[in-house]
């Protein structure tokens, strides 16, 4: 068994890879909820759902998250009505949302509706959102205000400076059903490269993740999300520089080094790996960047056989 | 000041020819929300939407609800996840449950929201909720559970035998902003051709509309939604029936007759002109049944005539 901590697209790129190589009932992904929203009264998981999208190769190829072959005339009638439109939500996805938030009213919990979804869609993954509790990814701005993730990432573009993060919820969250036992029974766990800060971290606040993954730091490997200096995508690279770590593949492997044992770095960094395993990390130098199919899955190759 | 107390369809495209006859800036639309539902998460105002899409002449013209030149992308993928699709919703229609819903979770009132949506749509007919607090008609089967209007109405397609019915949240609601003062300032009061039991009552529920309209029979005309002994859309028929009333002009005249001074009945219903007359209600003789616009228009110009 596999067990892979995921936030996004890059998470949910990794594992597309990985069920190329090893069967899809084998993985299981802890998936971040920390992004989730409430928007036009509807409940939007957007690590879920593009991990979800990607696995069902539905996923929208250009952005790596949204539907393929979306349409938008729900947006195109709203923006008519001068509503929110920011957070641009394709005809096919509001569905995805509608299914969950009535779901949700009607008593189910979010991990046995990712689990419907995720049947639907026709993922073999076992996709466990971290909680079924609410959790919410909080950033206090250099300038003041403290905002919530989805309007730090979509409505300002991330670019805007942050001097702290905090995870709302996470003191009383409960882990979601399977999650405990999916860490503990994997002889793997995959952090993937996903933001560190972002989509990593609220996963480790959750109560009970830390403490399952204590003492399996050998059975650890991440994958860089910071490839050159810079984060394949989002705003990683600012945020661990914001919080003082450097933004490079040695910040990474620092930011994790108390829990995981093994890092996977791009070999454009190749250079750094000494620094790497000055942290205390083992370094394992692979092409990261998955911009195929293909790529992926000689990631995931690497990743899965980067313990021995 | 004519203000007009509103179900859907009927009261619609009574209120879209009456703006032939008259500006509709002279004209108030308090609308029944006994019918509005949360599903999907999303706030739904039937009446409202159907007055507002039909003043806009944007109205679907074949349901006589729902938008015209809809699509049903968003149905269409909830279909395939198996979610609940029972109650159709137009990809265009979603997009004004979208806007009332975070506009309500922003803390603006129904009321409040309902004029923003009369706007963008270009109505200029003052719309307003009867009340901005929660109201639910229920009804109770003869087979024993009671459910809500839409499950009623949309589920079970008002195929089952009804032996109450109740206003949730009545006891403590409040006449929405304008409402009393748009009665109090009428100089007619027209109740659309709606259905008495589930449109109109639920408006007479709310405390305070029927002291504003007491003591003002002699300016409150009626449209009897019953022609020819069936109900022209819906189960006002069959509700009349079952709740002991004569299911024909007359039984509309009765339930009205304590507080509506004028009754405009079919002209297929002439041979009742002198039945609805010793219901102690006068009565006036017109074709009512809305087939185009042109009709509309034509009983509009009955309706404010019949006061003289």
């Amino acid at each position: 068994m596999i067990t892979a901590l995921c936030g996004g697209v890059g998470a949910a790129r990794l594992l597309r890879g990985m069920v190329e190589v090893v069967p899809a009932g084998e993985v299981a992904a802890v998936v971040n909820t920390g992004d989730d929203t409430v928007l036009h009264g509807l409940h939007i998981s957007p690590d879920l759902d593009t991990v979800v999208y990607t696995l069902a190769d539905a996923v929208n190829p250009e952005t790596g998250w949204g539907l393929a072959d979306e349409t938008w005339r729900v947006m195109e009638a709203l923006s008519d009505l001068g509503g929110q439109t920011w957070f641009r939500l394709g005809d096919r996805d509001l569905a995805t949302h509608c299914y969950r938030t009535q779901r949700l009213a009607e008593g189910a919990g979010l991990g046995e509706v990712a689990s419907e979804l995720a049947r639907s869609f026709g993922v073999g993954v076992r996709v466990l959102p971290v909680t079924d509790d609410p959790l919410r990814t909080c950033l206090t701005l250099v300038d003041g205000p403290e905002i919530d993730f989805q309007e730090y990432f979509v409505r300002l573009r991330h670019g805007v400076a942050v001097s702290g993060v905090r995870f709302e919820g996470a003191a009383t969250a409960r882990p979601g059903p399977g999650v405990l036992d999916a860490i503990a029974g994997a002889e793997t766990v995959v952090v993937c490269p996903s933001n560190p800060v972002v989509s990593i971290d609220p996963v480790l606040a959750v109560p009970g993740v830390r403490e399952a993954l204590a003492g399996r730091r050998d059975r650890i490997v991440a994958v860089s999300p910071i490839v050159a200096g810079a984060a394949l995508k989002g705003p990683a690279d600012r945020l661990l520089a914001e919080l003082g770590v450097p933004p490079t593949a040695v910040g990474v492997a620092r930011w994790y080094a108390p829990w995981v044992g093994t890092l996977v770095i791009d070999e454009a960094d190749a250079p750094l790996a000494g620094d790497v395993e000055a942290e205390g990390v083992r370094c394992v130098v692979a092409p990261t960047v998955m911009s195929s199919l293909e790529r992926s899955a000689a990631l995931a190759r690497v990743v899965l056989g980067a313990l021995g």
